[in-house]
């Protein structure tokens, strides 16, 4: 890392004093990935330098690359001249142009459309119909495809001529007179395969597609569980439209994971901006609603107030109590939406639930067992300790009871049921514990003392 | 999905019928990753026929597939002659079969490494000494190299002959007479480039590897980042020792986030197992540990009986006050480790706490604010709105400086700040909730009251 800091400040150099042909050079060697790294470093002025010094083409790579923050190329477009940046977008792969595109304010997209040819245009626009998170949106229109007629040594010749604009030639697609998905066939296939044998002989035709509205975890999956490099997304009548490359699906991958993380803890862990104003926010909403939510256990808390006043010692145990059902509650709600997203049988359902809930009464028992001694040891009262054991084996047993089923009926509901949060699951069985805390207080209480 | 299973059971037909041509047949038409499902999918007495009826080659792509599974892999090769099994284990890729074997009881490895050319064995043995979560332990040996002065030609030749052995001909490896890697060329390369061409004219000598000892997740940033097919893994020599392909690198990552989220949880969410027992004997541990832990906030709770005992009110916001602080301090916790996974600088780090605190600052201001409203509105009492306000504020405050103070500490440590559970926060947020909440009570209730 700190070598390519080092060539990182002489590229800056030679953009200092001003030498286009060194720096292009150097820039040019780069791994495109360094490139887009680079040049999010660059000061304004430095940017306008390098527009000037690199091809629209030259730097489409760079490009590429920071395709993960739309808004921030869509400033960088607006320092260009408009037949500049409509250059550099033809140079990007078409899935990333769009991304951008779709970042761009209104007026400027007309425009910069219109410095693109009709053809390109017209196939932005396509892509820009697409909802966020389906296969089409993620697709990129650049792959190869070749006829079931025509022999390893023509297609090798095509492969050979596309090569450098295709996102990846892993796999090279066969479609039918009407650009239908009828096989696939690896560069493995063309390599080892004699020059003059029809590619339908050696095509795969159990081939694997998604359809352009598919959901991109699914997506994900497939190409998890297939070890793909990229698989082809086609339309309700099986026409080739594009192809999603593992690198993308990796993004997929590690978005959703984050998403999953973030809901856990009622926070959006990847607004990774320095900026405190922003974190508060987004925060103070999600507080301010279980804050509201948790009143509802002040309310009931203050409904026993009279028994509270006569056995002051229970207020010692809230806490406690609360804390462990709430931490059982959250570990089932995390098994509850992992196993949710792992397999989507209803017989599963059930048995997600019943686990849970048995899984709950036996630790509610054990934990229940444990906190009875140490009350009884602690406090010499027998009662007390009856009191509290019960107490926390509900309290659990009723945790894990809504850590599974609330994500249960959410996912029956149509919804992800990782939208539930792990701050809802303890607030609610805040207020499940203190109700089955109380009440069993009063029984035992009053009727045995 | 229903397809597929439709085939499965016509397979299952075959095998009962002992039709061994036409289960061969339909069976090596499937992709080899649901060969692999298939054949989980099969009795004991079927899984022997499958072993008459297929060679050891034609199984191990099955095998490839059901990876993830070493322990279950290893019983099914119990089931095999030793012959059959030194061979399917050799028809594998490397870093598969180095997996099974290294599940395998002792006296069954020295059997099978006996049954396998003594060059194989000694490249398993190999592969078998490198510690989990290593760049040795996820690479397969199976890769093409070539000479630097080699020709296109010459290298597509020897493509040719090893494609069907290698696990990925997207990149071809050139090294020097000591096998040193000092360069690295696409297929694509070998594509467009006219036969006569040099390699080293062509190759590209900015070649990003990782040393053997590598961490795994390490190394899945850098595949990520570049958007690699596969890695190359060297040793401190630079000596190519093997490749590592992104669809290993995506299982890290899977990984990777399952842990994490599964830390946040306190509780393992991987275990997929659908025994209750599992569970339990997973989950008692951390529940009692965290039992023992919230003690303290018993413990401390009573020593402010007299003080309850006189306002018996206090009792009833306990539960808000720790509950929303609890959420507070988890928010942060999820933030820290997100951003201590990203970023590295220790100027990164105490911007990060810096942050943090002036977060907990206000969001506790704000919330401390809408409480105060609420218990004044509520209950009447200007003094008692003042302490649960000023409570909330420094309870939340406290919580956020916890949950980012400790996951950095830990990372200090040299540890990896993820083993830091949500429950554990919430819990340790409990404590100083409380005393946050009772001495501010004291203050102001007996002198203002």
């Amino acid at each position: 890392m700190d070598s390519t800091q080092a060539i990182f400040d002489e590229l800056k150099a030679q953009l200092k004093s001003r030498d286009p042909k060194k720096f292009k050079e150097a820039f040019l060697d780069l791994h495109k990935y360094d490139q887009g790294r680079f040049f999010g470093e660059l000061s304004d002025e430095e940017r306008r330098l390098v527009y000037k010094y690199l091809s629209p083409d030259e730097l489409a790579d760079a490009f590429d690359e920071i395709d993960d923050e739309p808004d921030l190329i869509a400033e960088y477009l607006d320092e260009m001249t408009p037949k500049y940046a409509a250059a550099l977008l033809n140079g990007m792969f078409a899935d990333n142009e769009a991304d951008i595109l779709g970042a761009v304010r209104h007026d400027k997209l007309h425009k910069l459309l219109s410095y693109m040819q009709p053809v390109d245009a017209a196939r932005v626009r396509q892509l820009l119909k697409y909802e966020e998170r389906t296969a089409g949106a993620l697709m990129t229109t650049e792959f190869v495809s070749v006829a079931a007629d025509a022999t390893v040594g023509s297609a090798m010749n095509q492969v050979k001529q596309e090569a450098q604009y295709a996102e990846t030639i892993s796999y090279i697609y066969v479609v039918n007179e009407s650009n239908q998905l009828i096989g696939v066939i690896s560069v493995k296939d063309l390599i080892v395969n004699p020059d003059d044998t029809f590619i339908k002989r050696i095509m795969n035709t159990n081939v694997v597609s998604v359809l352009d509205d598919e959901d991109q975890v699914e997506i994900a999956t497939q190409v998890r569980d297939y070890n793909f490099i990229a698989i082809p997304v086609v339309d309700d009548r099986n026409k080739m439209l594009g192809i999603i490359t593992v690198d993308d699906i990796i993004d997929v991958i590690d978005e959703e994971s984050a998403q999953d993380y973030s809901r856990l803890a009622g926070v959006n862990t990847e607004d990774l901006s320095d900026n405190p104003w922003s974190a508060i926010k987004s925060r103070m909403p999600w507080l301010i609603t279980m804050l509201f939510l948790g009143l509802i256990s002040a309310v009931v808390i203050s409904q026993f107030q009279t028994i509270l006043d006569r056995f002051g010692v229970l207020a010692v145990f809230i806490t406690l109590i609360t804390g462990t059902a709430g931490n059982a509650g959250t570990q089932s709600l995390a098994v509850a939406i992992r196993r949710l997203a792992n397999d989507e049988d209803s017989e599963g359902t059930v048995k997600l639930i019943f686990n849970e809930v048995l899984t709950g009464i036996i630790t509610g028992i054990l934990t229940g067992l444990v906190i009875f001694a140490v009350v009884l040891f602690w406090q010499k009262n027998m009662v007390l300790g009856i009191v509290i054991g019960a107490a926390m084996c509900g309290a659990i047993f009723i945790a894990n009871l809504v850590g599974s089923l609330i994500p249960v009926i959410i996912e029956k509901l149509g919804m992800d049921p990782a939208v539930v949060s792990g701050p809802f699951i303890s607030t609610i069985s805040d207020i499940t514990s203190i109700l089955i805390y109380f009440n069993i207080a009063t029984i035992c209480l009053i009727h045995f003392t």
